[in-house]
């Protein structure tokens, strides 16, 4: 029965095969680091989203894994458009190296499929365009893999923030940083990657401080710089960045690629501060602490799988035909934000980000 | 006996009058906010030293202080010298607004008598350097009132970055946020303070990094800002400012006037990270935490006086004729950084600041 609509070539509209109240299969394209350690293993705590199909050039290493996760097909990279044929792939999770983002994401929205891509969503902002208006084109839905939306230490800051018991905010401190294993990495390499550090694990510091806050920051200014000028000839390894929001906020923000995993954001409002440490890295616990109205609290947060979370939130989406949360417009602004940090780091001064006025509020 | 030695109007060799093993006198030069509630209570619990003296303007205020904390007298500011000719008198703690520093730190050196000077040294470097010039030329002990050298958490902190546990250090990002109180303040008046919330906290953070790494930074690029332009008019509210140092590290920090209490620093190494979060505010407990060797550590100190602790440093510096640290250099070296940290948010680039070669190594 699939065989037979494989080979009708054309997209398959899932309605037609697949009951609203079915899981979201999903076919993970790119098997490295990412999809082994986490995504994956996501699939086994997601309630909503099951693991159709995987995509590598490697076709042994495809084989073990989907024996290893319980995925029924595996494809090679030629093989990709029998892929997203699958009936039973409803949606792509797009985890290969940043450059290839675009093909991919353009491709499976062109198949049909819905599309969750790693972050960042592609390596500039208009090949994000590109990956945002197939999408729309195409009528399927585009979430970017940030899993700070669905990770309860992080929906606690959120909540925190908008309540508005820290006050209007002033100053927001985040890192993340990390060590890249030695040897040879698509992550050195910039027509791969798009840059360093920053467009790896830096990207969360923009990403939350915009979801936190609901606002555009409108200047950039950075600083880039490695003790290691052979292995990082091509990216950055380790970059600080400062990021100028409306209404008096100011970001102050770092990342690297040779520093022990680590990561914190510590928010000073008029009233009150809060911080998440660790912040960011995934199976790792949480620890929400700060002071509000003169008041010390602190809570630790288990781990949890924030991958089923970001696999399921899609999957829900899918299902009522919601547009998720995070969007491809999440990932477009952080891209156009990337540009004028590396813009900035050649200038050696600040550089205007373009804005969108509507989301620059924040309370009197 | 001491009316008689007064008559002679010239300074009085403490060594003529007092006990190597007696406790140091204290004349307390200005009775503002951190008086009152830091520096005198700190006398309750200093073992090497005493309060001789109360100096200021308010002469009834000096009377009260006085019999509240047990000094024997007070003095106003017309009667300085008088105070500073007192034979129980053989330091000063001066705890004016900065800009009067150079002149009570001139004045009590050249009367024989030590001097413990609240941060900031004074408002220029080149202030900073008649002070150490005159201290030096009447060989007395100077040092600046930086709390951090003497409080168990820091140095913890500081015994972790000595070990080398943490690597190479990369990433450095520290605040120092306060609410100024409403109303009038010399805080808000640029020629008695010099500056802003960076000269009344933020240095805070300089002087941490320097005395951690034992480097000095070569280049400041800064950002000040405030919601709030008629009352901030004169001097900073909000700074962001990055210090880069010798071996590849770089700081990030900032301060505000408007921003919750509120304090951290963490360091991101090669091997480790390290945090203290409170880190600055006196009359707190600190929390020390962070991963090393990929094992999680967190240790809470209690409080303890702070002010007792540099009372008592400076009072056994003289008592064994050793030089304080913090000394007048470390004063000195924060406010050339400071001063560059202002010529950078004029400048909206780079600033380079003096360095001495022989401090900046970071063993490979």
């Amino acid at each position: 029965m699939r065989r037979a609509l494989d080979a009708q070539g054309s997209p398959i509209r899932r309605e037609s095969f697949m009951a609203k109240s079915k899981r979201v299969g999903y076919a993970v394209i790119g098997l490295g680091h990412i999809s082994q350690r986490a995504i994956l293993p996501g699939f086994r705590h997601a309630k909503r989203s099951s693991l159709a199909a995987l995509v590598s050039g490697d076709a042994k290493k495809a084989k073990l894994l989907a024996a290893q996760f319980g995925a029924s097909h595996t494809y090679t990279y030629d093989a990709l458009d029998a892929c997203l044929r699958d009936p039973e792939v409803e949606a792509v999770y797009i985890a290969t190296p940043n450059s290839s983002h675009v093909e991919f994401a353009v491709r499976a929205a062109e198949a049909g499929r819905h599309v969750l891509c790693e972050k960042p969503l592609a390596i500039t902002h208009g090949e994000c365009q590109q990956i945002i208006d197939a999408c729309r084109k195409n009528h399927v839905k585009l979430m970017v893999a940030y899993r700070k939306y669905f990770e309860p230490a992080a929906l606690a800051l959120k909540k925190l923030v908008d309540s508005g018991r820290l006050g209007r905010l002033r100053i927001i401190h985040s890192a993340f940083t990390v060590t890249l294993p030695s040897g040879d990495s698509w992550h050195l390499k910039k027509a791969l990657a798009g840059g360093g550090s920053l467009c790896d694990v830096g990207i969360y510091c923009i990403n939350l401080v915009r979801w936190l806050t609901g606002m555009e920051p409108t200047e950039a200014t950075a600083h880039a710089w490695t003790n290691d000028p052979v292995r990082f000839r091509e990216v950055e390894d380790n970059i600080s960045f400062q990021l100028k929001f409306p209404g008096g906020l100011f970001l102050q923000a770092s990342s690297s690629f040779t520093a022990a995993k680590a990561s914190f954001v510590q928010i000073h409002g008029e009233k009150g501060w809060a911080a998440l440490d660790p912040a960011y890295a995934y199976n790792e616990e949480r620890r929400f602490f700060g002071k509000v109205g003169g008041k010390w609290f602190e809570r630790n947060f288990k781990i949890v799988d924030e991958f089923s979370l970001e696999l399921d939130h899609l999957a829900a989406c899918i299902r009522a035909d919601r547009d998720p949360l995070p969007d491809g417009n999440a990932g477009l602004r952080d891209a156009m934000i990337m540009e004028a940090i590396y813009e900035a780091t050649k200038q050696g001064r600040a550089v205007a980000i373009r804005t969108h006025e509507k989301f620059n509020s924040q309370p009197a």
